[in-house]
């Protein structure tokens, strides 16, 4: 039985499908299926932030974590499904190598005290800071003097805003198609305890 | 009001992105939530198969349709979870123009005696057609000697197979997010009886 702190083995395939894919900026990129509270799903791009270890949001060791980090606006709808239902789907396509991840498993939201959130504010480019000072997501257009532009007036030393949360998305179940080879390979993995069952099945 | 055969205005800028991305293949594949009969979401890459009108599954004239057209093999989850909810929210991401539709309706799947039936199973090209003579998705991996691999062996004037379906998404509602331009641009269409609401929102 693997201790708690090692590697789910799905995650080597993912980080190197990550690396091959590299060269492309939107390989980064993933969809985001959550619930809906009035039961019909949403589905998001949303940008991969790193790995981290769940226990990353009290002590910031993220070297052997699988959960995946996202970043996002407190306002936005993730949150309001977040809190009807914690279930979600990630499907991830790796357009270079032609392969796709689906990962099944549930969000969560780490404290704004913890250490991991204010490095994961710090780590934002300015562009992706400055929007938290943007006017109400999804809400009627405001005026164009309601968004500040330049990401040289927020000071990377700022603390984080309110509006800012981080989640982690933990897994318990993968499948790993690679659309590549003839026929094509499909891998699927399933989190039993603190083990992972892992099969291949057909595509 | 508009007539029911005139188009839905989100459908003019999601064809200009089509038209724009089309260099790179897999721009034509999108990421479609549904609903698990457990309460999960669930989320796959599918292929874009065309436009079509509803009313084409009788007729064929899919000139001016508005529900996206996709292919799936019977056996597949996507079919079991349908009868649970046909409630489902497309996630398209344009790589190269950097802008996102977000659909949300509802998927139906039409008659296996229709018209549109039997022409959309002759336009796949074989290498698609051949799979639905693999063994049964998502079991326990089948021997080698299990999968056809040869295109040819299938004869395009061959009826469709029985696990052959084809799937209708119809839109109800379209967020479409431009992250090019600074700040972004983002327009959200809402359907209220025959006719389309448009306007923009906060990014």
């Amino acid at each position: 039985m693997p201790a708690a702190s090692s590697l789910p083995p799905w995650r080597e395939p993912l980080v190197r499908a990550l690396h091959r894919n590299r060269s492309q900026p939107f390989a980064r990129y993933f969809q985001l299926a959550t619930l809906r509270p009035d039961g019909r799903p949403a589905n998001r791009t949303v940008v991969f932030r790193g790995f981290v270890d769940p226990a990353a949001a009290r002590q910031s060791s993220q070297a052997h974590g699988h959960s995946l980090k996202l970043v996002t606006d407190r306002r936005s709808e993730k949150l309001q499904q977040m809190a009807y239902s914690a279930q979600a789907e990630v499907c991830w396509y790796f357009t270079k190598t032609r392969e796709q991840f689906r990962l099944g498993g549930t969000l969560c939201c780490i404290s704004a005290q913890s250490t991991l959130h204010h490095e994961t504010w710090q780590a934002l480019s300015g562009a992706a800071r400055v929007q938290f000072s943007w006017p109400h997501p999804g809400q009627d257009r405001a005026p164009a003097t309601a968004f500040q532009l330049s990401p040289e007036t927020e000071p990377v030393s700022a603390p984080p805003p309110d509006d800012f949360a981080v989640l982690l998305f933990t897994p318990d179940w993968v499948d790993h198609l690679e659309l590549r080879g003839n026929p094509q390979q499909r891998s699927q993995y399933q989190q039993q305890g603190d083990q992972w069952q892992m099969r291949q099945v057909n595509p």
